[in-house]
């Protein structure tokens, strides 16, 4: 799964091959067919895996209470820019990586992707409402249009720092998502 | 070219096989290697034939010297989600597609799809501050950091809707894009 996630992060699912998941993992090829019966059913369990790591990673950082709101999500995006360094900008992100093949993945993939995204900005939008309750966050907007936003715009500067091996687009998306926040 | 473009904005390109681009094409595997040495060269002529008929579309849209800057860049967006619409948004934008799988394309692609972003780019700059001469849009921020903007959260706004068939994700990058710009 590890390495699957690896390879799927760099290329998307469809030209990731479970032969090639295997060659690198040494595992052999019926222990996979014992535990997942196709490609599909395994690219379902890698999203739930890189959903539950991530999800971690969400709460680690937002639900962090001697910070401010704006610190936290700061600190959220610091920490996904080390993540995308670290790995010389070659990884995004899982979901979306999938989200633009989803041309030609099962309907399954489309179900699954969209409640995970869901899920993430229902944990942006209560920091966001949080922030909003202790006068961090402006007030005028709403939290969950807010959390939408985000993850709409941040998919976006993800792809675009990968596709330029460089850290810029997640800043001038964070910077003026920060503007919005702090706008009054 | 149209077919295959029509394959790889649904899908990428490592997944859009030549034999299908053939088959869907009824041109014959001979004529294919006449005019293309490989699927390499192919993949870089068809960016640079999208990215003619995108320029045209921006300008024609961009350039319209009847509407105010703000009404020009609403009508990009709208036509876009038009675009994405007419094909029940299974078909999203060849350099987002190409961004997600650059981690298994060739460096050729990844300095074409730079640049042509960059072209992009610098026509959304040039309105902008056409916008701000005309005191229609906030002189407070830089013209070229607005247009990188735009495409950064566009192109997730783009993958977004692809990923749920649905065009509410343009409508939230946009609906804050537009704020952006308007903010005193």
């Amino acid at each position: 799964m590890r390495v699957a996630l690896e390879l799927m992060t760099e290329k998307g699912f469809l030209s990731t091959g479970i032969e090639e998941v295997l060659s690198r993992s040494e595992v052999p090829r019926g222990s996979f067919y014992y535990y997942f019966p196709s490609k599909e059913a395994f690219g379902l369990e890698a999203i739930d895996a890189y959903d539950a790591f991530f999800v971690n990673k969400i709460e680690k950082f937002l639900g962090n209470q001697r910070r401010s709101t704006i610190e936290r999500i700061v600190a959220f995006m610091d920490d996904a820019e080390h993540g995308m360094s670290k790995y010389g900008f070659r990884r995004g992100c899982l979901v979306g990586n999938l989200g633009q093949e989803m041309g030609a993945l099962p309907g399954s993939f489309r179900i699954k992707l969209v409640a995970v995204l869901e899920g993430w900005e229902r944990r942006f939008a209560v920091c966001i409402a949080d922030g909003q309750l202790r006068n961090e966050i402006s007030d005028h907007l709403d939290p969950e249009r807010l959390a939408r936003l985000f993850w709409t715009g941040w998919e976006g500067a993800v792809l675009r720092a990968k596709l330029e091996s460089n850290p810029q687009p997640l800043h001038i998306f964070g910077d003026a998502f920060l503007e919005i926040l702090k706008a009054r």
